[in-house]
């Protein structure tokens, strides 16, 4: 009996944090939990029980997300071309961040609901799984030794931060997105250090 | 009699509003007003018969700053690097937007707290400035055709919002900007195009 109970817990929570991923996704990180439940098919003293507050759940909806880009990160880290690897990983970033509207800033930039604990853990979980990516691009030449995981990461939050209140905030964060890649520089240092030799 | 108290009261709203700028600046959003009123040599009252609000004086501080950024486009357009004139203007842009820490966000990018009057005529005014400078990189091939200066000020404002919270916002903002400027593409699309005719 105690074991079924602890698989249906088990279960419950897992169908709860699937819900909530999806909710967050379409309406940030103000989505109900009422409706959380609901679609979840359990209760909201079950949703509370797993989830004592609303910050509790964003930060596991967070942690999961998170987990599946280091996953990502790790599957493209064997890819052909290191460039299109690291930007396809950085690209699933902008999507993450976006769709999480609000969730950085709730949950990591806002100095007063700052979780270090969980800030910490989560830019270093993503700083550590884009590590391998971003050092073989920049073995390969396709990115400036300068640079650093974390570098991208601001680049991408801010891009999410600047578009939060953008009628289609996903399409506007990408399109932000691939202009940072191309940058401003098509007559740029490297062409013209090229050119000079 | 009315004069004098005219012309003293000018004297008072330009000395408060430089005060206001440099205090913004080095504070952000939250600057103290009582300071703001000390440095000026005026008193508290002064400083809220010109600005009854906080927002009032915040409004005006970015009016006059925006102002300076059109006045500074306007002297750039005529430079002879078009590139060169557009990354100097973008960069007093993130100047601007990182040394007014959390102004940015209290303006006009909070929902709740917006003022579309005041941001629609900031963005609008800052579009217009930009404009000609943009239009000239594009025509000599500096930046691609579908880029918008609306584009780029978001760019802008989501650097500086993300990086609001670091320990030297401003340089962190300029580091950022120049990888922007110099894109994750130093293989990317212009040198291979060229490589390939």
């Amino acid at each position: 009996m105690a074991d079924r109970q602890r698989s249906d817990a088990r279960r419950n929570y897992t169908r709860i944090l699937a819900v909530a991923e999806e909710e967050v996704a379409a309406h940030g990180a103000d989505a109900s939990l009422e409706q959380i439940a609901r679609i979840a098919g359990v209760g909201s003293a079950t949703v509370r029980r797993h989830f004592p507050t609303r910050r509790a759940l964003l930060e596991a909806v967070s942690r999961t997300r998170i987990e599946a880009l280091s996953v990502r990160a790790h599957d493209l880290t064997g890819g052909e071309d290191s460039r299109e690897a690291l930007l396809e990983w950085l690209s699933d970033v902008v999507a993450y961040s976006a769709s999480a509207r609000g969730l950085a800033a709730a949950l990591a930039y806002d100095g007063a609901q700052l979780d270090p604990v969980h800030e910490n853990s989560c830019t270093a979980t993503l700083e550590e799984a884009g590590a391998p990516l971003l050092h073989r691009a920049v073995q390969d030449g396709a990115v400036e030794p300068g640079v650093t995981v974390a570098d991208l990461i601001t680049l991408v939050v801010g891009i999410a931060l600047a578009t939060e209140h953008h009628p289609d905030p996903a399409a506007e964060a990408d399109r932000l997105f691939r202009l940072t890649v191309a940058g401003l520089s098509p007559h740029g240092p490297v062409s013209s250090t090229a050119t000079h030799h």
